[in-house]
Protein backbone atom coordinates (compact mmCIF):
# COMPACT_ATOMS: atom_id res chain seq x y z
CA UNK A 1 0.00 0.00 0.00
CA UNK A 2 1.41 3.54 -1.16
CA UNK A 3 0.45 7.03 -0.64
CA UNK A 4 0.96 9.89 -2.79
CA UNK A 5 0.98 13.62 -1.60
CA UNK A 6 0.36 15.32 -4.14
CA UNK A 7 1.42 19.57 -3.29
CA UNK A 8 -0.63 21.90 -5.80
CA UNK A 9 -0.25 25.86 -6.01
CA UNK A 10 -3.20 27.72 -7.62
CA UNK A 11 -3.15 30.44 -9.13
CA UNK A 12 -5.76 32.88 -6.49
CA UNK A 13 -8.97 33.20 -9.37
CA UNK A 14 -8.97 29.67 -10.28
CA UNK A 15 -9.04 28.41 -6.71
CA UNK A 16 -12.37 27.75 -7.05
CA UNK A 17 -12.31 26.45 -10.39
CA UNK A 18 -9.87 24.10 -9.02
CA UNK A 19 -12.17 22.95 -6.31
CA UNK A 20 -14.71 22.22 -8.66
CA UNK A 21 -12.90 20.03 -11.03
CA UNK A 22 -10.78 18.58 -8.19
CA UNK A 23 -14.16 17.16 -6.87
CA UNK A 24 -15.13 15.49 -9.29
CA UNK A 25 -12.07 14.27 -9.42
CA UNK A 26 -12.01 12.81 -6.12
CA UNK A 27 -15.95 11.22 -6.70
CA UNK A 28 -14.77 9.50 -9.55
CA UNK A 29 -11.31 8.25 -7.70
CA UNK A 30 -12.57 7.27 -4.72
CA UNK A 31 -14.68 4.37 -6.59
CA UNK A 32 -11.52 2.90 -8.34
CA UNK A 33 -11.33 -0.78 -6.85
CA UNK A 34 -7.79 -0.33 -5.51
CA UNK A 35 -8.47 3.20 -3.90
CA UNK A 36 -8.07 3.60 -0.73
CA UNK A 37 -8.36 7.12 -0.06
CA UNK A 38 -8.15 10.64 -2.56
CA UNK A 39 -8.96 13.27 0.28
CA UNK A 40 -8.70 17.04 -0.84
CA UNK A 41 -7.32 19.53 1.21
CA UNK A 42 -6.69 23.66 2.04
CA UNK A 43 -3.71 24.61 3.34
CA UNK A 44 -5.37 26.63 6.59
CA UNK A 45 -2.76 29.56 5.98
CA UNK A 46 -3.00 29.88 2.44
CA UNK A 47 -6.34 29.28 0.88
CA UNK A 48 -4.24 28.46 -3.03
CA UNK A 49 -2.56 25.92 -1.71
CA UNK A 50 -3.53 22.50 -2.19
CA UNK A 51 -2.55 18.57 -0.63
CA UNK A 52 -4.24 15.56 -2.23
CA UNK A 53 -3.63 12.47 -0.25
CA UNK A 54 -4.02 9.62 -2.59
CA UNK A 55 -3.83 6.17 -0.95
CA UNK A 56 -3.53 2.74 -3.10
CA UNK A 57 -3.57 -1.00 -2.19
CA UNK A 58 -0.65 -1.15 -4.96
CA UNK A 59 1.82 0.56 -7.47
CA UNK A 60 -0.15 -1.12 -9.88
CA UNK A 61 -3.43 0.43 -8.56
CA UNK A 62 -1.92 3.96 -8.34
CA UNK A 63 -0.48 3.37 -12.08
CA UNK A 64 -3.95 2.48 -13.13
CA UNK A 65 -5.56 5.59 -11.78
CA UNK A 66 -3.14 7.54 -14.31
CA UNK A 67 -5.08 6.02 -17.26
CA UNK A 68 -8.46 6.57 -15.87
CA UNK A 69 -10.82 9.67 -18.36
CA UNK A 70 -11.12 11.30 -14.89
CA UNK A 71 -8.02 12.05 -14.10
CA UNK A 72 -6.99 12.77 -17.51
CA UNK A 73 -9.85 15.01 -17.77
CA UNK A 74 -8.94 16.71 -14.17
CA UNK A 75 -5.04 16.87 -15.44
CA UNK A 76 -6.38 19.07 -18.66
CA UNK A 77 -8.69 21.16 -16.93
CA UNK A 78 -6.71 22.41 -13.85
CA UNK A 79 -3.24 22.69 -16.46
CA UNK A 80 -3.87 26.14 -16.93
CA UNK A 81 -4.90 26.74 -13.04
CA UNK A 82 -1.39 25.83 -11.61
CA UNK A 83 0.96 28.78 -10.38
CA UNK A 84 3.74 26.81 -9.87
CA UNK A 85 4.53 22.90 -10.93
CA UNK A 86 2.77 20.11 -9.01
CA UNK A 87 4.96 18.09 -6.88
CA UNK A 88 4.21 14.81 -5.40
CA UNK A 89 6.27 12.98 -2.53
CA UNK A 90 5.52 8.85 -2.02
CA UNK A 91 5.24 7.37 0.98
CA UNK A 92 5.08 3.95 2.35
CA UNK A 93 2.60 2.99 4.92
CA UNK A 94 3.52 1.72 8.37
CA UNK A 95 -0.01 1.94 10.18
CA UNK A 96 -2.81 0.94 9.10
CA UNK A 97 -1.15 -2.02 8.42
CA UNK A 98 -4.67 -3.87 6.91
CA UNK A 99 -6.19 -2.97 4.42
CA UNK A 100 -9.25 -3.49 6.41
CA UNK A 101 -7.98 -0.40 8.40
CA UNK A 102 -8.42 1.86 5.83
CA UNK A 103 -11.94 0.65 5.57
CA UNK A 104 -11.77 -1.16 2.85
CA UNK B 1 -13.36 18.75 9.79
CA UNK B 2 -9.52 19.45 9.96
CA UNK B 3 -6.53 17.62 9.05
CA UNK B 4 -2.82 18.21 10.63
CA UNK B 5 0.46 16.47 9.12
CA UNK B 6 2.86 16.27 11.39
CA UNK B 7 6.10 15.83 9.26
CA UNK B 8 9.14 14.34 11.48
CA UNK B 9 12.41 13.40 11.11
CA UNK B 10 13.71 10.76 13.26
CA UNK B 11 17.58 9.65 14.57
CA UNK B 12 18.52 6.94 12.18
CA UNK B 13 19.38 4.84 15.00
CA UNK B 14 15.45 5.12 16.31
CA UNK B 15 13.46 4.21 13.46
CA UNK B 16 12.16 1.40 14.98
CA UNK B 17 11.57 2.82 17.97
CA UNK B 18 9.84 5.49 16.25
CA UNK B 19 7.63 3.02 14.73
CA UNK B 20 6.84 0.72 17.54
CA UNK B 21 5.85 4.07 20.06
CA UNK B 22 4.02 5.42 16.83
CA UNK B 23 2.15 2.25 15.76
CA UNK B 24 0.72 2.40 19.75
CA UNK B 25 -0.11 5.99 19.57
CA UNK B 26 -2.20 4.69 15.99
CA UNK B 27 -4.11 2.09 17.33
CA UNK B 28 -5.18 4.52 20.46
CA UNK B 29 -6.00 7.63 18.42
CA UNK B 30 -8.24 5.82 15.59
CA UNK B 31 -10.52 4.79 18.72
CA UNK B 32 -11.05 8.27 19.83
CA UNK B 33 -14.48 9.34 19.03
CA UNK B 34 -13.70 11.99 17.02
CA UNK B 35 -10.76 10.80 15.20
CA UNK B 36 -11.48 9.99 11.27
CA UNK B 37 -7.78 9.23 9.98
CA UNK B 38 -4.19 8.37 11.82
CA UNK B 39 -1.99 6.92 9.38
CA UNK B 40 1.54 6.86 10.29
CA UNK B 41 3.81 7.24 6.69
CA UNK B 42 6.71 6.45 5.84
CA UNK B 43 8.75 8.97 3.47
CA UNK B 44 10.04 6.38 0.28
CA UNK B 45 13.22 7.97 -0.75
CA UNK B 46 14.63 8.76 3.17
CA UNK B 47 13.10 6.27 5.78
CA UNK B 48 13.80 8.51 8.60
CA UNK B 49 11.20 10.78 7.81
CA UNK B 50 7.57 9.96 8.65
CA UNK B 51 4.07 11.99 8.44
CA UNK B 52 1.64 11.63 10.36
CA UNK B 53 -1.67 12.46 8.85
CA UNK B 54 -4.10 12.96 11.66
CA UNK B 55 -8.04 13.94 10.70
CA UNK B 56 -10.65 14.74 13.43
CA UNK B 57 -14.06 15.91 13.20
CA UNK B 58 -13.59 19.31 15.03
CA UNK B 59 -10.93 21.30 16.78
CA UNK B 60 -12.18 20.20 20.15
CA UNK B 61 -11.27 16.71 18.94
CA UNK B 62 -8.01 17.38 17.52
CA UNK B 63 -7.17 19.03 21.15
CA UNK B 64 -8.97 16.23 23.26
CA UNK B 65 -6.21 13.70 21.39
CA UNK B 66 -3.36 16.22 23.13
CA UNK B 67 -5.16 15.41 26.01
CA UNK B 68 -4.98 11.64 26.13
CA UNK B 69 -2.63 9.67 28.03
CA UNK B 70 -1.39 7.67 24.48
CA UNK B 71 -0.59 11.18 22.78
CA UNK B 72 1.24 12.25 26.09
CA UNK B 73 3.18 9.01 26.57
CA UNK B 74 3.77 8.62 22.60
CA UNK B 75 5.34 12.49 23.25
CA UNK B 76 7.34 11.34 25.93
CA UNK B 77 8.54 8.28 24.48
CA UNK B 78 9.44 9.84 20.85
CA UNK B 79 11.26 12.76 22.18
CA UNK B 80 14.50 11.54 22.23
CA UNK B 81 14.25 10.31 18.88
CA UNK B 82 13.95 13.52 17.05
CA UNK B 83 16.77 14.16 15.05
CA UNK B 84 14.58 17.87 14.72
CA UNK B 85 11.75 19.46 15.88
CA UNK B 86 8.38 18.04 14.63
CA UNK B 87 6.35 20.24 11.84
CA UNK B 88 2.61 20.33 12.38
CA UNK B 89 0.71 22.00 9.24
CA UNK B 90 -2.97 22.52 9.44
CA UNK B 91 -5.87 21.87 6.58
CA UNK B 92 -9.02 22.52 5.75
CA UNK B 93 -11.00 19.75 4.57
CA UNK B 94 -12.74 20.43 0.94
CA UNK B 95 -13.66 16.55 0.26
CA UNK B 96 -15.05 13.91 1.61
CA UNK B 97 -17.32 16.88 2.54
CA UNK B 98 -19.18 14.60 4.69
CA UNK B 99 -18.22 12.68 7.66
CA UNK B 100 -20.01 9.32 5.90
CA UNK B 101 -17.21 10.22 3.10
CA UNK B 102 -14.56 9.39 5.71
CA UNK B 103 -15.82 6.15 6.23
CA UNK B 104 -17.17 6.95 9.34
Amino acid sequence: MIVTCVHVSVKPENVDDFIKASTINHENSVKEPGNLRFDLLQLAENGTRFLLYEAYESEEAAAAHKDTSHYKTWRETVAPYMAEDRKGVRYNIVTPASKAGWGK
